[in-house]
């Protein structure tokens, strides 16, 4: 099994018969040691981090194989905090696919002039470029179609598994209480069959979550959602 | 007729009729004294740039006109550096339209990963606020929506006439045996008709051109096209 790359809050090795394994992590992203799913440093380390945001991760995945979502999931050991995934494609170096139920974050900082802290929104969805340098770019569906990252039907099936995915995990947080004001995806296609997938995790890390008007931490969210 | 607008190149004045009176002044948009048409400050004044800039506007406008190509222009007056206009009504706080022939400035700033620079565009259309304090940042046809500023039927219009006469002004360009980089259009709804209809001015401040590999500079643009 070999290491074919480092990230921040996870390495990734490929098994021979072309599969990966993702090692988790207890890297967080943020700053100064704040938890931040929106930076792309890592801020802080936190004993357990990654073996709790696989936990999650397992969890939501299993919820959309129930429900007949494709993803690059294959099963996961909480012991060892590795998931074992089908090879998958991505877009160009990456794109993020945020998905937003309430007005914060860098949505807010861009659109502020328009909304209000905080203000609902049914299940906005955006794309950025996974580009650190150029921090993150928002891109559109014809710059996406321009720079042939993805066709414009493409990103119409993006768009469609990112509303119908947030739903899934908006309403299993809604089972405990939690509100979910956004969450981050990350897609590619599937090596054997094409087909756009669900990669990466589900965690946390990549999301914003509330319980009343108190934000709800990685670990608390894990703590919440799996083991109480 | 009373003053109802200090902007940063233009004075708006209303007429009794509910027309406009838009003075071009000679300040430009730059910084450190030096032309950058996608500044927000005021970084240089060069004595005749209001003249000028009105000239190609007129120039402009009047060959729109003749395409059938409505617009908010009625007529100029170039001795007084004015310019009379149909009321219309922005999109919200203002959003500027640009029509992309090159890949350079903020498009390369945002998407330089994946083209190189000056790499030609199919006359590339995309949106942004007009908001100085959050650095006019790129909106989407599903965000304008959600915002309530443009509907997706009106987005498509939008764009098509943007296409349209970014092509206009492309080929009037070419005549001069000069290039179109890039463009930046404002756009409101006709007060009578409700139509979109193209507002502000068509000048060298509002484009990128060059002459083979070497930028014009607003004023040297109005003597190739006018003057010479």
């Amino acid at each position: 099994m070999k290491l074919t790359y480092h990230g921040k809050t996870k390495d990734v090795y490929r098994f021979p018969d072309g599969n990966f394994l993702l090692h988790f992590k207890d890297d967080m992203t943020g700053a100064d040691g704040v938890f931040d799913p929106g930076s792309n440093e890592v801020g802080l380390t936190v004993e357990g981090a990654g073996r709790a945001g696989l936990a999650l991760t397992k969890f939501f995945f299993e919820k959309l194989k129930e429900k007949g979502i494709r993803t690059h999931y294959i099963d996961a050991d909480l012991e060892q905090a590795t998931m074992t995934v089908k090879p998958a494609e991505v877009f160009g170096k990456g794109l993020e696919v945020i998905c937003r139920y309430r007005g914060v974050g860098s949505f807010l900082r861009r659109y502020g002039a328009y909304i209000e802290e905080g203000a609902p929104l049914e299940g906005f969805v955006e794309v950025t470029l996974k580009d650190d340098q150029r921090g993150d770019p928002p891109i559109s569906k014809d710059a996406l179609a321009m720079l042939g990252l993805l066709s414009k039907e493409e990103y119409e099936t993006l768009k469609q598994l990112t509303i119908e995915i947030g739903q899934v995990i908006k309403e299993e947080l809604e089972k405990k209480d939690l509100e979910l004001y956004d969450i981050k995806f990350e897609f590619g296609r599937d090596k054997t069959t094409g087909e756009i997938i669900l990669i990466d995790e589900i965690s946390g890390g990549n999301m914003r979550v509330y319980q009343g008007d108190q934000p709800v931490e990685p670990l608390a969210l894990e703590k919440i959602m799996i083991k109480e």
